[in-house]
């Protein structure tokens, strides 16, 4: 009886007894159950990680969405006042960030199924292309939010765009913050594909 | 007789009929054919995403490159003229779309190796790998070049930065079409990785 990575050669003897019958049985048992024991935790780490990325996400949106500054000096027509809602670029942001919070928040049960459950393939196959959806939406909001706090903060001269961040500090403190949450989010959310992937091709 | 992985080779006892085996090696050999058909397939339909996303990549670069104006009048000190190079967020597009080009080409022979040997899971699960991080590459130059095009476009009031594009119109479009061109082939490789996903979930 022998069992050399994917092929299972067995042997059995012309006086086969029932014994040997039920030590091949076991034999074949014991990886698949080993399996498990790797699926199990691949969907245990799949859900802190998921958990991480919510609360990234959620403070990505937290930061973004508190992100209002008003100049404590003021002209006879004008107030001096920056918020997120300015600029489309953030708002884009702020719902995407709110539709990624809200997928994580949705998908935390279906996480926890697949530890319960951890033969479930067709499961992880949908988790695994709803999150490479969603990846590139907060990817998306990340990097377009990244590339307008850049302009704010050092603008730029050839196209006549100055640097606002002078005047609204706290203002940029936020945005910053929730440009490198909404990454963090981003980077753990790659790390859950990767996670889905292996698991998916444990799954013998 | 249990069949737990790729292969099986059983060695049934001298009192079993050979009747017994010939229906073993059936039942265990029709279902691997129709699942090595179905998992060519998606490499072949993998090859030919793999190439469309590399041609989007590359005019993207292309668009992005030759992006270049100057304006048929000119002051005593100045000259007006636009190009990518004025703006850090078009570098970055330009070398981000330079290097999924590349890698995109690079990985075509592994396409090949795939449809040529449809039970490779693992080069499967690297190139699912490097497909997620290369498409929040280029997800992240796509999104912040469409966040300073929108700038380009209409400008903001809020924050007294004008739009470039009255002057600037064959600029403005070049860059407007890499963008477009740049979300073509992160939607592709979006694809890619779902395709690959199936093909390791068919590996039984």
């Amino acid at each position: 009886m022998k069992n050399s990575g994917d092929s299972t050669v067995i042997d059995v003897p012309p006086t086969a007894g029932s014994s040997s019958k039920k030590k091949a049985v076991v034999s074949t048992a014991a990886p698949q159950q080993a399996s498990g024991g790797v699926k199990r935790g691949l969907s245990i780490f799949d859900f802190v990680i998921r958990l991480g990325a919510l609360g990234a996400a959620l403070g990505a949106a937290a930061a973004m969405g508190t992100s209002d500054e008003t100049l404590p000096f003021f002209t006879q027509f004008f107030q001096f006042e920056a918020s997120y809602d300015d600029l489309p670029t953030f708002q884009f942001f702020l719902i995407a960030m709110g539709i990624v919070a809200g997928y994580l928040a949705l998908s935390l049960p279906f996480s926890i199924v697949c530890i319960v459950r951890p033969g479930a393939v067709g499961l992880r196959l949908l988790l695994l292309i709803l999150d490479t959806v969603v990846l590139t939406l907060a990817t998306s909001a990340a990097a377009a939010a990244a590339a307008i706090v850049y302009l704010a903060h050092d603008g730029n001269s050839s196209t006549n765009w100055l640097a606002i961040c002078d005047q609204f500090e706290d203002f940029c403190q936020n945005i910053s913050g929730a440009v490198i949450g909404a990454f963090i989010a981003a980077l753990l959310m790659m790390f859950l594909i990767l996670l889905s992937a292996f698991a998916i091709r444990n799954t013998h």
